[in-house]
Parts: structure tokens; sequence; C-alpha cells
């Protein structure tokens, strides 16, 4: 095979299916087959809100569990046929921020994210995986590629959402957000040790699987302001870590207004739209109430993947329940990503499988 | 009632009841009676073992839930009437270890230790309680005395364990030793974030309880040294924390040598007997591999047990299942305190409870 | 003495002196007479911009050192005659807000803050201080009550800052204005392991002492935009702490572009004017290049101003550059408020002494 | 250069010079000159303790500043000419303990620690730096060699202790030892935070170097035990955070007892001689008394280097201070070694500069 095809963003507002030669596997780089894929909301904002600019003929997507089909002559722990999980971020291991704890930040702002940003994405045949030894994690047995490919991205995200709003045993937590990466923010936190987790949403799968996750309230912003909603609910005494996994801008000011003195707004969602995010003053305590703000790209790399895995197999978390929607064959990578643009109702997260 | 009666330590080795006037209510503080009560193995050290030196006619037990029966006139948030929960540990909230973030240790170590130890224990018909408003905590109406008294001791106990063995998302963790102590860090363990957890015990009736409390793999010192069998079971690797809440001055070995370079040792276990713990020096990396050791008393204080009672009520724990023999009366805390003693096969643990 | 005079807020942009009862002193409590005392900006705010809204003859003042006049019943550890800190913080220490580890927002958000926001201040004759025992510190022998008194908000503040700023050995940082309160955080990041520190001001006066404190670049807004200007020193690296301790609205969107990817930005600024604080969204890297907020009032307590005595007694801190001007006796008072509020050219901060 | 010279262990108890090829430069990897050489006190226990085992003509030495005589083909960063810091540690930074976050516990437990360890260390004509662009870090012109080479081990690992010792603003510590490690202990903690700093040694060079760099109080073990007079220097409370930096096994008895309850003990000697550790049980409450212990292999890499550097550049430490004897020539690395076997009592570290 010296081309290949895959599903690209060929310029703003356009999609297409390409055909492109195969990328060179460097020394320590491997090729990947896809086995499962799935789109991402982040797709649909890079084509369709332009939200990293412009780009020409790059194939989307960055959700992918796959099989091995050659690597570089330095790898020494992944041969072809071995079936893998990929993250959407891929370190730069070696780098500066990552010396200093922050992998997902290598080489540049966001720089761990590679996949349908700055270079290739795993819609296609075959992608290009940069660092396999340090990047890739073995699939275990146990594991459907349609399970795992929800860690890639969506677990990663939600979960450290949990992590960064710093919950403690007993913690009361608000996720704001009950799409794919507000449901893994409340499996999160109900496996890092919050008590109460009020979820903000309304569809009702979503509002079936935060349950199954583990929440113990759902608030709908129909029924009222949702801060207001969660200071009722709480006495007044607001709730010890909000996680943003949606919403709009107003979310800012909602968040801010029901977290405690002491307390952490954590985000994982991808702001977009306005120059400016408003924090709230007065309700921020005229920024003296100790009410932090957590950000962060989702961690990536071979030990997260082998963790979140470990999640799965000793059963603390069930990421089949994200999947509504199951597409077969590459080419159906379309219409999945199709549907994470038109968003009916009862969709969570589709996925492609592609056989071996 | 001008006097009480109390089941005391007598003397070393010496239990039995005896009748003491009943104590004075500071302003800020409480004398609550009590509805359900358990004894603890350290009753058992203080009594038979002299763990902590002699004593004249000082009631036992600090585990209870109980019902207010009076409240000094600076208490704001209590009346007698009130059920309320009652924490092991009673800190001094204003001393300097409290400011500095040590509560259990409060003016002196161990300091926020007092009841059955320097003071009257809980096992009477009332008992006083320092700083009503800062120690104790409403029982829900929820949650049954027998359930809540768990979270006096053995659930702060043990999930402390689990906290301070800084466990991260996807952590694999040992548990040695799995009474209620043990089982506790084994729960805690499983909702503070860790994956594989591993609970070195034997007794029937706590592997079953381990496993529902998230335990994925037994290990039983019959089967070899539990250090070797971890190893195994990991290809080498060891695990992320090790949480040591039973066993003997041999389990330190054990513990340094199955966790990683990069971990912590987390007791929870009352040491006794030795005058020196053994830590092996070359397991050890020589004092450079960054296995780190960690020591607590549990937290007490009014927000620890609302936040323990909030995972109860919230569904993330479920202390019933500790609870293996029932008694009624304060008289059967003799009986209770007996079986503690004796360590029968299928104990775990044993609660009275009191009619109000 | 039944009565005191005091300098108060008569009303919005009134202040004066007035005559008032002297303050019953509870049993756990102090009535304290002053030594030094020192007028802060947040009190020109709370008068002339009304940021906590309207107060009737309240006396201002939350900066003080003084001599114990009277204790209460329950007081231990101070008698009249006692020399001591006052800290501008004096939180409820039981309350559930320090119990969780946030004692500045104890009662309420900010509610560690009584002086001159909920209760009279410091300015008069004497003055109320709440749980003696746990809020005072004793003045050690060679600390002068002048230089003391820098300690009470000025120091912790600052010092939060940094604190709050997560620095690590090496770290650069930012501190954004140069006023007392910037000053003190340089000092804080000096001590807590800075490398390279840039502090942000012009006045000659505190870029003096800001290279005292530690200090290693000066930059100056006179030369052009504060980022850019630090961007270009670091070669487009940017720093790993940002402290803001001054500025305006803008100041946080330079903030933000300054801070790498990876870092925390640390609000020590009492924020005022605005409805909202403007976070640049794509600065921010779209709320996902891990640029944490950190925002805090001023911890305070016995405990807290003990060890900042002991960093000024043995040598890590010397708060006596910040006072440039000096006056003697209460009445200066108002003379000392009113130089805060001018902010002549040459002004870090005057302190009023008192004779005993 | 096909060949070349350097100082090494022949066998337990034999050093002397040999001749080796020259490295082979892996792409990624650099060969570099020394340009001033430190010997340690870990070379004395490798060849006259066998503190490691037995090596055979294994050349000596980690600690050096040096100029890069060959690069490999993947390298980006450097090329021959370069002068550059170079770590003890030299991580291999896609490894899933440096992804866990312990980068010094690569491959291995301790693997980080390559030089005069598994292979071959800088004690030659030239030697081999694994991952040149992610461990090499360029030195300062401002900066001499001398001075830097004290980063590469004596600093990295002295401030480790204290930066594991959890010292907050105010702490007071002791540092066991003030041989060139602990000294570098007591400069991390002073610009760590600490307030009073107890430095426990006797030799007058190190005394006074001691409290150059921040020692408030110099004790004396021969003037009875250490932990007896620390208690009585501090009222009995002792101290937040002790660094054992020197000593023998009764240091721990030592430490622990005068360890606050709610402390930690940071450990960064190399321990030696007894199978186990000995921890005190009573002094260390039992295993309840919140004193935990940490330990480590000092950090390595670039950023690291480049981060102390950044400390000198600063003015935040003076290597300098610790340099008590020069060399000239890199055939004086052996009058150097015997130096540091020796210990003349005013030997601090010995320092050997060669000519580029």
């Amino acid at each position: 095979m010296t081309t290949f095809k895959g599903f690209a963003m060929k310029g703003l507002n356009e999609v297409g299916w390409i055909e492109k030669e195969r990328p060179e596997c460097g020394r320590r780089d491997a090729i990947v087959r896809p086995l499962a894929l799935s789109p991402c909301t982040s797709d649909i904002h890079t084509v369709w809100e332009g939200a990293i600019g412009d780009r020409k003929d790059m194939i989307l997507g960055h959700e992918a569990v796959g099989i091995v089909d050659e690597v570089g002559s330095d790898v020494v722990d992944f041969k072809p046929g071995d079936r893998v999980i990929v993250p959407a971020i891929t370190p730069d291991w070696e780098d500066e921020a990552a010396q200093r704890g922050f992998s997902s930040q290598t080489t540049e702002p966001l720089g761990g994210w590679k996949f349908s940003n700055f270079k290739d994405g795993v819609f296609g045949e075959c992608f290009h995986v940069n660092l396999a030894d340090a990047n890739l994690a073995k699939l275990p047995d146990d594991i459907k590629p349609e399970t795992a490919v929800m860690l890639s991205d969506m677990f990663s995200t939600g979960m450290m959402g949990a992590e960064n709003a710093k919950i403690k045993l007993g913690s009361s937590v608000a996720v704001v957000g009950i799409g794919p990466v507000g449901l893994c923010a409340v499996a999160g936190s109900a496996i890092l040790g919050a008590g109460r987790i009020f979820a903000v949403g309304t569809r009702p799968n979503c509002v079936k699987v935060a349950k199954n996750y583990g929440a113990t309230d759902i608030v709908s912003y129909k029924e009222g302001p949702v801060d207001e909603q969660i200071l009722d609910l709480t006495d007044g005494k607001g709730v010890d870590s909000v996680i943003i996994a949606g919403g709009n801008m107003n979310t800012w000011n909602q968040a801010i207004a029901m977290a405690k003195a002491g307390s952490v707004v954590s985000n994982v969602n991808y702001l977009s739209g306005e120059d400016t995010v408003p924090i709230p003053r007065v309700e921020w305590g005229c920024g003296m109430a100790n009410k932090d703000i957590a950000t962060g790209l989702c961690p990536g790399g071979r030990v997260r993947m082998e963790r979140l895995a470990d999640l799965v197999r000793y059963g603390r978390i069930d990421p089949d329940q994200l999947v509504t929607h199951k597409f077969k064959g590459l080419d159906k990578v379309e219409e999945a990503l199709m549907l994470m643009k038109d968003k009916p109702k009862d969709l969570i997260k589709p996925v492609v499988t592609i056989e071996e």
C-alpha cells in the first residue's frame, strides 16, 4: 500500500474522502490501521467553526483503537499485528514541558494534540503514531476495540476534569453538561471520592447514563437558573467542585456562583465563540474567595491509556454505555461524523468498527 | 441522673462495670446517650496489652452514635434529642496543630483521640463530647445508628489509609490485612481511583466483603510470601500503593518489597510489640527509591463525619457489610468487647444498639 | 475606660473620629490597645469606593500590633500586658470551612475578615479580638511593633500570592504591581524557590525594594505592553507563575498571555470596578492550556503570624523596607490614611506607632 | 581518538587508570569531554564498600560539566563545542516511571543513575550521555564549570531533600549532616520557605557554609543527643521537617523523635551497612503520628539542570562555597577522589578543572 484513503477536512466547511501517500514510519514511530474509530465534537468545531483555523486536506479524527501495521527500527515493545489503544494526545516525552509535568503541552501550547490538529488524523486506512513505545498501549484481550476507543479522549478528558477539580472524600460536585465528556466527568467524580454529584443536563439518554455513572441529582436548565437550583438543593452552601463540560459563556457565571468559598471550578470544555471568558467578579469574592479555576488538555501517552484500561478491566468504569450508535466499515466514518454534527437527541457517541 | 454506669478498664487486664458521676457539660460541650456502640481492637490493646499504659476505672469505647442529652450554653447547632454521629477523634480545632493541618494531633501527639485514651469512653449510659458544634454531626434520617457507628473510626481510619496512599486514577493498590479497617481501606481505594486492588487476607467473611468493596485479587499468606505473590501477579512491577492494615513487623519488609520505585506505603495499623519498625534497606532502594511512608491517626470532627455520612447516603460505601454480630442493650457491650478479644473466625465487627 | 475613640467610616465618602462604648470582651476574646497601626488600600476602597457597601460609624483599620488590655475568662495563653501581633484575618477555627482547610472563608465567603468589614476595626484606643488564644500571636521581644504590623496583612497576603502560585525550585515568576502587597509577593517568591523574578512597576522607591526583596528584572508598563516585554525577555517562553497584585482588568489579559502552558496565575488583588473579570480565551488555550487561576484571602490566625514572625527573626524577610512614612500617636492615623488615599510617589506604607 | 583513558574501579577496593575504546554515540546521544569534575562520596561507597556490588573496569564519577565532542544524528539542540552541565541522573524520559512522575526511577529502581553505576562514569577523557537533548543543559556563559559541577548531584540531591520535606512558609527544619549534600539541603530549605534551620554538624568549614546558606542554629552531637538538644531548643515542640543527610542508623531514631506530630522526615542519605532501617515505634506515635518519611534519588535531566543554573544566575544559591579544594588536569581526579576517601577536616568538595 503506497497510498491510502481517508476522510478529511478539505477546507473550512468542507469534508470528503481523499487519497494520500502512506506516511513514512520514523524509527521510533508506528503505522496503525484502525479497528475502532469515533468522531469527536472537536472535529465538528474544526471543520465548521474554524476553531483551529483553516486546514487543507487534513484527515480528521483522533479517537482510535487499531492494529499495528509497521513499526520503526527503534521500537521495542510493539510489532505488526499488535492491537493497540491510541491516545488522542501523543506527547513528546523528552520535551521541557513534559519534564516539568505538562506532557499535553509539549513543544507548544496544546502541542500534545497532533491528530487532526497539525497532522493527519485517524480516519483513514492507516495513520502515523509518533513515539510508539511511549504513546501506544496494548489493548487487553478482554476489552473490545469499540469499548477502548472511548478511552482515547472521552474518558481521559472527562476524568481529568474530575482530577483537576481536587475532589476529596465526600465532596459535592456539579458537572455542567452531560455529553460524553461530561458523563466521563461524572464517572470520574464518583471514583475519585465524591459524595453528592449534580449532573446538569436534559437528554433522557444522557440522564440515564449519568445516573448509572454515579450522578445523584439531575438538574435541568429548563427548570430555572442552574446555580440557583443547586444553591437551593445545598441549602445555600454550594458545591466543593464544579466541572464545566458544556454550556456557554454564561455557564462560567453560574459555575462561580454555585462554587463554595474554597472550591475548584475545573474546565474541560473546548471554549469557543467569544474573545473573553467572563468571570463574575462579585460571586468570585472579588478575587479573594479561594475559588480556583483549573484547565487542561487531556493527558495522553501509554501509561495514561494503560491505567484507563485497568479501570475498565477491574470494573471501575463502563465505557460501553456511552456508545449509542454503531457502524461497521471505515466508509461509515462519514455518517458517524455527520451524526456528531447533527446531534440527534438520542446520541451520545457513535463508534465505527473496522474488520481486521 | 447524677451517676451513670459504664463498662470500664479497671486496670491492666481487668474490665468491669463501674458507676461514675455524670460528667459536667462544659459550655461548648455536650452529654450524649448512646444509640449504637462498637468495640474496637484498640480497646483490646488498651486493656490486655497495656498499649497506652495503665488506666484506672476508665470507661472504654470510642465508636458511637447517640442522642444528645444536654448541651452547654454556647452550643448553637445541637439540642437535646438530636441524633448524632460521634467521631472517635474529637479535635481541639483552635490548637496550633489544627491550624497547621493536623487536627488529630492537637494539644499533643495523638491528642485528638480522647475517648478511652485520656478520658472516659462511650461505653456508658452517657458520655461527654468536647466542642459539640465542631465535633458532632447530625445523623441523617435515612441512616441507621448501627450503620453510622461504622464511620466513627473504621471508615475514617481505613479511608485515611487510602487517602494517604496517594492513589491516582488506575493505580494498583495492595491492602495488607482485611479486618474492618483494612476492608474500609479497600473501599476507600476503590472510590479514590484505584484500578487493581489486592486484598491480603484469608477469613471467608472478610474475603467476601473485600470483593464487594472492590478488591480484584485476594492474596493469602498461606500460599507463600505475600510480596512474592504480588510481584508475580504484577509481572515483577509491584504496586503503586500499599496500605498496611494488619500483619506484624515482617509486613513492613513485604510492603516495601512489593511497592514500586515511586510509590507510597501508608500505615493505618496501630503498631505494637517491638521497639523499632524495621524498614528493609535494600528493598527501600538504600533510601533512594521514592518509596514514601505515610502514617496518620484518623481524621475526626464534624465535617469528616458529615462527608462520610454523605458517602453512605449517596451509595458510595455500604458500612452494613462490616457488621457481623448485633446485640441489643448497653449491657451487651461487654459481650461484644469479648468477641473482639476472642476474634471468632466469622467476626468482622459487632454492634450494640440501645433503645432511646 | 467605658468609651473610647476611634477613626471611623461615618458613611460613604466620609470619615472622622467617633466615640464608642468599649466592646465587651467575650470569654475567649481579648481587648487590645494598639502599639502600631497601618492603613491599607482596602480601607480606601471601603470608604471611597463603597467596595463592601455602606457602613455607618464603623471604625477603620485591620493592621495592628498591640498590647493586651483584657482577656476573657477562658483565655489561657494571653494576659493583660502581653504584646501581640493581630492578624487582619481572625478565623472561626471550629467552622466547617476551617475544617475543610479554608480558614479565611469561615462562616461566610471572606468571613475571616472581620475588622473594618463587619465589625469595628483597629484604628481606635482599643479593639476587640475574637478567639484570642487562636488568633493572637505573641510579639517576639526582638521585633518592633512597626515591623510586625507589616505581617498582619501585607506579608500574609503577598506571600499567599506566592504560595498559591505553586512556585517550584527555579520557577520564573512575574509579579504585576509592586505596591506593598506586590513587594511581599516578590519576597515570597524569592523564599519559595523562584529563580528569575520579574517585578512590574515604576515607582523608584518600590523598584528599589523589589530588587532588595529578590526581583531580578524590573518591567515598566511605560515601555510597552507588559506581556510582550516579558515574552521577549524569556525568548517567547513566558513564565511559570504570574502573581497579580495590582493593575486593572487588562492585567488579566496580559497575565494569561505571558503565562506558560502549564502555569498558575495567582491573584491577590482586591478586584473592583467591573462586573466581570475577562479571561482572554485564545491566550488561555481555549480553556485547555493548563493555565490555572488561583485566588485567596490572606491566611490569618496565630500560627500564621508566628510563622511570619519567625521569618523576620531568622532573617528571611525584612518588613522594615516597606515602611516609608512613620507617625507617632493614634491621632495621626487620619493623616496616615489620607496618605494612602493620595498615594504620593514615594509612599509604600505608612505606620503609626502609639506609646504604651 | 579511538581509545581514551579514564580513572576506574578495577574491582572491589581497587582503582586505577585504564584505557577503553571510545564509546559509540547513539543517534540521540552525545560524547562529552570534561571541563570540571568532582568525586562523590558514593564513588567511595562503590569502590570501598561494595555498595552496588562488584564492578570490573568501570570508570568512576557522575558529576561533570563538559564540552560536547560529538552528537548523534537526531540531536537537535546541541553541537560539538557546546559547553554543558551534565546531570548525575540521566533519565529515559519515555519510560513508564517517567510518565508517572518518577524520572529518576526509569527502567528500574534508581535506573536514572547510569554513570558509574551500570555504565562508565565521567572521570575520563570523554564520556557518553544518553538522550542529549533531554539530559544536557547549556552552561550559561556567566557560570564557571567548577561552579556548575556542584549542580549535577550535590545541589540537585540536597535541594530534593528540602523539596520532599514539604517545607512551608516559616517551617522549622533540622538538617542532620552538613557534608556537601546536607549543606545543599540547608540552602534548599532556606529558599523553600523555612524559618528556623538547625544544622547538625561540627566541622568548622561546614559550619561556616551552613550559616552562610541559611542555618540559624548549629547543633553538635558532641554536646549530647541531637534530638534532645533540638527538642530543648524548640521548647519540646520539635521541628516541622527533618532532612537526613548523614549520620548512621541511630540518626533515624533521633530524627523521628525530634519531628513534630504532623511532619516529614526526608532522607537524602545513601543508606548502607545494616539490613534494616530502624524506625522507633513509640516516637513514631505507634504509626499514627503523621510523621511521614520521604525518600528519593536526585532529579536529573535538562530542565532540572536549567532551573538549578537559574538559581545560580539569579543569586539564590552560591555553589562556590562548597568547593574547598581545586585541582587542574584530568590526572588529578585520582588525588581528588582520594581526598574524598580520606575526608580531611577542611574538606567539603574537591573540583578538578580540565582545559578545553
